[in-house]
């Protein structure tokens, strides 16, 4: 009889363990790439916290929405945002059809391939350059387009796909936070239609997790069918002050974990940190000149300079990438 | 030896159904508020075929989109949109501190409580009040009027709460699809701030599962604490065109299984019948002058005219809600 209770209650306990995933019990280091230190610690202690239900600071679990930039913080952004090359190689595409885009001073940098200008016009010019490029398309042509250059493009530097220069450690972070019941949201400052077609391969981020910036489209029947036509007009710009409004238009609650890495998320940051709920704000600073790119205060890409102030005001947590991670891309290990 | 493998199983058994809410079997008919015939017998063959890994209808969980209209289709809305009640309740309140109202017809007729005129302005009249009237207010502060107001007001012809005026029969289809795996969205012509409040309370749909009409938001940061300003501005109105334009904006993906009962929804019901997957569309037709209400083809709230030619037309399931239903609120048990 002993020997068959023994036999039972394991096996019970297994079932119950592996039949529902998201109970999970995790034994082993859930975040290999992150060195100890208190960064990490801070990380594992809140986490920790929120999910005890006898703790104060339990969060209900329909609560744990946990909000990402995506830009340089789920994967690199240097030396130009990677949905700039995207536009940009659209833009030589199309050139030879729009002899007007010579008068616009925007597009001439982009078909003369002058980045640096280019990249001074920041993620309001990228959306110019969407906004123009992309008009007329239906959203599903466009799907396609992104899909195409995604599986194609190469990074200059790298050389690597654009999708193989996501952080190692985030993809552990995310999972960490899955595994503990927290619901993730991308809230970026770059395209939703960009990002939508691979972030669930990639990030485990199903497209009605991914908030972005947009462009108007139109609904319309052609020949019964019907379709979403973009139209050459921006109808949301995702970045700072808007990041707080589209939080709360797309999910209509406060995130309790919020992680950028730019004064462009300074907002979500604010946002989050005034939730009802004890919550954790995550600055990724960039760091590390030799394995990814250094920069901060006088970056046109990216800048972090007041939010590395109130980061460091408010006691938010920093990650420094150099001293934080063991390892940068999955490729790399 | 077999005794103890018998209890084993069962226990097994029960234990893989009970530790994962998400696949528990239903033995019992799940949709007893439906009588029996083809409209309940098509919705339980839809369900059937797309959860059936062997049909070549088959769909992917994470697909498994079904889309709500609500005025009138999860709740009633006769014999005006039950947002138009609050936001007049609310006009009422405001009138005193706003004499300029009176040279504005709507809301002088709103003021003189002249409901057959306000009701001729619609859905667009209605946000025409609302932005009016909630401008300046934070979202916090506009949530805690809401929630003041869906827990006292009553329904001016049943004398019931609002909230206790949703269908019997919907609650259960709800329930029946997500014990079926679906994530259900509502996608209403209603403001999306005026239903987050209770719609997970009544319907079981969290806050980021609802899509609606807004108003422009302002973030601001008053005395260090971020909040968000309601401005007098129509941010987006999700009523017709505007339907397939929300779900493409919020979800990125088309809908398997679309609801509703109006003409504003028709364009959702097409952009859910153009799925690559089979798609299932569903119109409620108020037919029911006993119970409810009945009306279509001349109403000025709710009116189903193009869509019910073109539901009949592509062979789209009618609930005829005297025949359908054998029951009409939870109340009315």
């Amino acid at each position: 009889m002993k020997k068959h209770k023994l036999i039972f209650s394991l096996l019970v306990f297994n079932i119950l363990i592996y039949s529902c995933g998201e109970h999970a019990i995790q034994y082993d280091d859930p975040l290999p790439s992150w060195n100890e230190g208190s960064t990490k610690q801070s990380i594992v202690d809140f986490v920790d916290e929120v999910t005890n239900e006898a703790s104060p600071n339990y969060v209900n679990p329909k609560d744990r929405i946990a909000t990402f930039d995506n830009d340089g913080t789920l994967w690199s952004e240097q030396p130009y945002y990677f949905q700039f090359q995207f536009a940009l190689d659209r833009v030589k595409e199309m050139a030879a059809d729009h002899p007007e885009w010579n008068d616009n001073p925007l597009f001439k940098t982009a078909i003369e391939n002058d980045m640096n200008t280019v990249m001074k016009s920041g993620m309001k010019g990228l959306m110019e350059i969407i906004k123009t490029t992309h008009a007329g398309m239906t959203t599903a042509e466009f799907e396609q387009s992104v899909t195409d250059w995604i599986n194609t493009a190469k990074h200059p530097k790298t050389n690597k796909r654009y999708t193989d220069m996501v952080f190692q450690p985030m993809l552990e972070l995310l999972d960490y936070l899955r595994a503990n019941g927290f619901k993730i949201y991308i809230v970026s400052g770059g395209g939703i239609e960009f990002m939508r077609p691979w972030t669930e391969e990639v990030y485990g981020i199903p497209p009605e997790q991914v908030i972005g910036s947009s462009i108007k489209v139109k609904f319309e029947l052609r020949e019964g069918t019907p379709v979403l036509v973009k139209l050459p007009e921006l109808d949301f710009f995702d970045d700072k002050e808007g990041k707080p409004v589209a939080i709360h238009k797309f999910i209509g609650k406060k995130p309790v974990f919020a992680c950028g890495n730019s004064d462009g998320d300074l907002q979500m940051m604010q946002w989050a940190a005034s939730n009802t709920y004890k919550s954790f704000m995550l600055y990724l600073h960039h760091t590390d000149a030799e394995r990814e790119w250094a920069y901060d205060r006088e970056s046109h890409i990216g800048r972090l300079d007041k939010g590395l102030d109130e980061a460091i005001e408010q006691g938010w947590t920093i990650i420094d990438m150099k001293r934080d991670w063991n390892s940068i891309y999955p490729y790399s290990d």
